[in-house]
């Protein structure tokens, strides 16, 4: 966290703000952060390359708030309560009105979510943008919500809605044939996720299984399947899909909904018997949580659709290295 | 850290070590870690460009090494014991022979540390190879060597020597005329730096400010002196200089030893009454460590040459952002 003057006015005006109590933030060469005893600290980190994982126009403010949620959907994933986070910022030159929008979007979301900014680095690079945000979270860990923790019998949960990123980027890519109305109603899901961090918190030593759906639900419920080592079915006239996919070819929503990444929701599993209990629990965090199958012990991801006739997936999730 | 098919394939093949107990590592949404009790969680993170931060054609696993140990010094300089890294990495293409040379070299850093990687990122951008390493240790915060702790009266002290990795840059950059003996021998502390994190640990609670002198002592050194509201009287000629830098023109070397940054050892100040016990602490961990001065209450920083005649110097440290 060395840095020369010049890079010290652009960390001054634009990414220090007061770390709380308890906290050592910005300034010296480590931050120091308390974890509560009995917690493990979870740590996760996300690199965003310009290009790559955003466009160059995106608005720097959906830029900055989405940075730091995709993080916070690692940490919600865990059950862990958002502790603080890491900035890592490489830009090709300094723009006063760029990174004011980008630590406005950056830091409400950090307050909203507890989650102060206390270190990072900086740096110039003729490389294009370059995010890097590291959380730091706490949870204790026999609580910890891991991908190998699904139980046969398990339901199978999912929580906000389905299919809207991808529709956008498909969108923004032209891939789909430009719809103004259909991106107005998308984009917002692919640009400011939400990821469910209070509700996730409340699932801690009550769900067993959890990840964000960041590489679209088939693939990422595939993680849980082989680290549990378990199958299961999942109903596909239950999955909560986003409104603004009414109407659109049904293949396409079905790829949206089961392969479309950048969700940044929860998929989780749960005894049968704590049905009520989470439902209460996502009522009271305002989170709106869908039962969309069962864990079974044969090995493999079934989707059934009307009438419980099979689904044949023609579909992968996103690859950040192909 | 979601990632799709490839990008496990990779991580599998060159960043999956198995993590300590009571650790979680790659492959869950968050990594877990223990703090022990009374100790605070020091974190810092560091961003390394291509072009900008090392040339294209370093060598790889040195490359492994100083993008880890630039970090592990971050955490010696707070005296914290090295906890866990994250690594993202990103690359223009898939490439076995750098990825396996870069990964020895992180890997057998992060081993003798004590500093186990246990997640990350990886993704492929044709923006050239980026690397940003966060690392985690633990400290208790009362012992914690924080910039603003320097007392007037303190002796100031570094570790190591000084010079050899600017006079290397210089060479590397053709600011200097080529000079294969020269850079035969400094180049290892430029490629090569070794914190001094054993003996760290055990300054904490023992001296008072400290910092990694990765910009250069003058700079770094100024850090503590306007954290602390002091000043501080440099000796020159106890400067522990690098042999290399001997017969090299005289304001060439003052230059390297007090502006070169790349050092990766501490400046710290400690109580007179110390100074037996912190060469003992060094000399248990094969650490060398000179007295270079003293803290004073009137501001600035005065280098003070043979026979006591002030040495001016028009020099300035190493800024990221010009």
């Amino acid at each position: 966290m060395s840095a020369g003057p010049k890079e010290f006015d652009l960390i001054a005006r634009y990414f220090t703000r007061p770390a709380p109590p308890g906290f050592l933030g910005v300034g010296d060469d480590c931050a120091l952060l308390p974890v509560a005893a009995g917690h493990q600290l979870a740590t996760s980190v996300d690199l965003l390359i310009e290009g790559r994982h955003f466009f160059s126009d995106v608005d720097p403010k959906a830029l900055g708030h989405k940075a730091l949620a995709v993080n916070i959907s690692d940490l919600a994933a865990m059950g862990a309560q958002p502790l603080a986070c890491l900035l890592s910022l490489s830009l090709p030159d300094m723009n006063d009105a760029w990174l004011q929008a980008f630590s406005d979007g950056f830091y409400a979301l950090a307050d909203r979510a507890g989650c102060p900014l206390i270190g990072g680095d900086t740096t110039r690079s003729a490389a294009g943008i370059v995010i890097n945000v590291t959380v730091m979270g706490q949870v204790r860990p026999e609580q910890a919500l891991l991908r190998a923790a699904a139980k046969v019998g398990d339901d199978i949960w999912v929580t906000g809605t389905l299919g809207a990123a991808d529709i956008a980027l498909r969108l923004l890519q032209g891939r789909l044939p430009a719809n103004e109305r259909l991106l107005a109603a998308t984009r917002p899901t692919l640009d400011w996720p939400e990821p469910p961090w209070t509700f996730a918190q409340t699932l801690a030593g009550v769900a067993h299984a959890a990840l964000d759906i960041s590489d679209g639900l088939s693939q990422d419920l595939g993680h849980i399947l082989k680290a549990s080592s378990c199958g299961a079915v999942l109903d596909y006239t239950a999955l909560p899909l986003h409104p603004a996919l009414q109407g659109l070819d049904a293949l396409l929503v079905q790829e949206a909904a089961l392969a479309g990444g950048d969700v940044y929701q929860l998929c989780f599993t749960a005894a049968q018997e704590q049905r009520a209990h989470i439902q209460a629990l996502a009522d009271q965090a305002k989170c709106v949580v869908t039962r969309i199958g069962g864990i079974v012990a044969e090995p493999g991801l079934h989707v059934l659709g009307q009438g419980g006739v099979p689904i044949k997936q023609h579909i992968a999730g996103f690859d950040h290295f192909s």
